[in-house]
């Protein structure tokens, strides 16, 4: 049997830092508004904006954001409705803080569904890509959330542009070498009817993409 | 009853992109390594290195790169030899593929524990650091990968020069504005005796952090 664990101590204090979870999210915004050229950036898109920042420590993200004028509110409304959040990446689904949902909304990825591989192999496309059809029957008036594999991003639009069911908004943000701005690019040039947050270029991933989603989760920065 | 679901088809191709997975992964290797200044670093690291700048996009994140010599040779024995991995976030835990772990190492984060919310307020630190406090049991030989809080390195650091079990590696990359850049300066500058991997400044987080534990967790790239 076990010995009774005992209550850790803090360690001897050696080194100087703010050690206050919610200071430390005050003067990181604070630090990022000044350093920031949101100007450029739909109003209601400026605290999305600087969690995204937030989210890479690059306030030079900033840039490379593009965000359509409907994107905010339709994506504050559909979580507000109890939309649930797609996404093409595991990584994406725990980076939600599920205590800003304001719904305890389902936050979906069929990464893990037993039937993936042998669809992927059928559709001779990746598993990120696939994925998001196994979830079609769920993607009307849902928050996609691509933060991984531009195939995903891509695959999206191909079903959208079949004429899928339409989501609220798109959260865009694949990253890396191969296809991922090329997606990102098509994502902004193709009107599918609804609104999208991308950010232009190699950058994206995980991150950014589950900050913009706890921006957009609650109104309220803490 | 709901309609027995249909098997989705690929919906009709209309943008140009890679779709084989593993054709992506070769391509996005070696643009990275045809983009990036490898030279600086451990030999053995490079496959690390590279795939940290597959997991953010940014082949420029090399010169921010910092691996003592010992790191990779360390972590691979100590994930060989089954050591668990410990993470101050669940984005981490999440990003680590399975699949490569050598001996289905334990991925362990202890932001979920019940006595957490009592201990970091005792203690007068986040949770992010008290977490790493309730893992201290599995410290040893283990591999400690930060890829959220500087708080959470900053803990570290003290914890293990008040004489903790001694891990056998440290991948610290914490992100943000406040104390990040600070802590990963620490744990170049302190002398706990553990190789470590870092990537000084503000760029840090969960993607790379998970690419570099996913590159020493086995040998081959794919």
């Amino acid at each position: 049997m076990p010995s009774t664990p005992t209550t850790p101590t803090r360690p001897t204090r050696r080194f100087e830092y703010v050690d206050d979870g919610a200071a430390i999210y005050r003067a990181s915004f604070a630090t990022i508004r000044a350093e920031s050229r949101l100007d450029s950036l739909p109003a209601d898109a400026e605290t999305v904006a600087v969690r995204m920042v937030h989210g890479t420590g690059q306030t030079d993200l900033v840039d490379d954001l593009r965000v359509h004028p409907a994107l905010v509110s339709a994506a504050r409304s559909a979580l507000r409705a109890g939309a649930p959040i797609l996404t093409d990446a595991r990584m994406v689904a725990s980076g939600v803080t599920r205590a800003r949902l304001p719904r305890d909304n389902e936050v979906l990825c069929a990464l893990g569904d037993p039937r993936l591989p042998a669809l992927a192999r059928e559709m001779g496309t990746t598993r990120s890509a696939a994925a998001l059809s196994l979830l079609e029957d769920r993607l009307e008036g849902s928050v996609v959330a691509i933060g991984n594999a531009p195939t995903a991003l891509f695959h999206l639009l191909e079903m959208l542009l079949d004429g899928a069911p339409r989501p609220a908004a798109i959260i865009g943000c694949p990253v890396g070498f191969i296809g991922a701005a090329e997606s990102k690019d098509a994502l902004v040039a193709t009107d599918v009817g609804v609104p999208w947050l991308t950010v232009l270029g190699r950058r994206g991933g995980s991150a950014m993409t589950a900050s913009a989603l706890n921006a957009l989760a609650r109104e309220e920065e803490l």
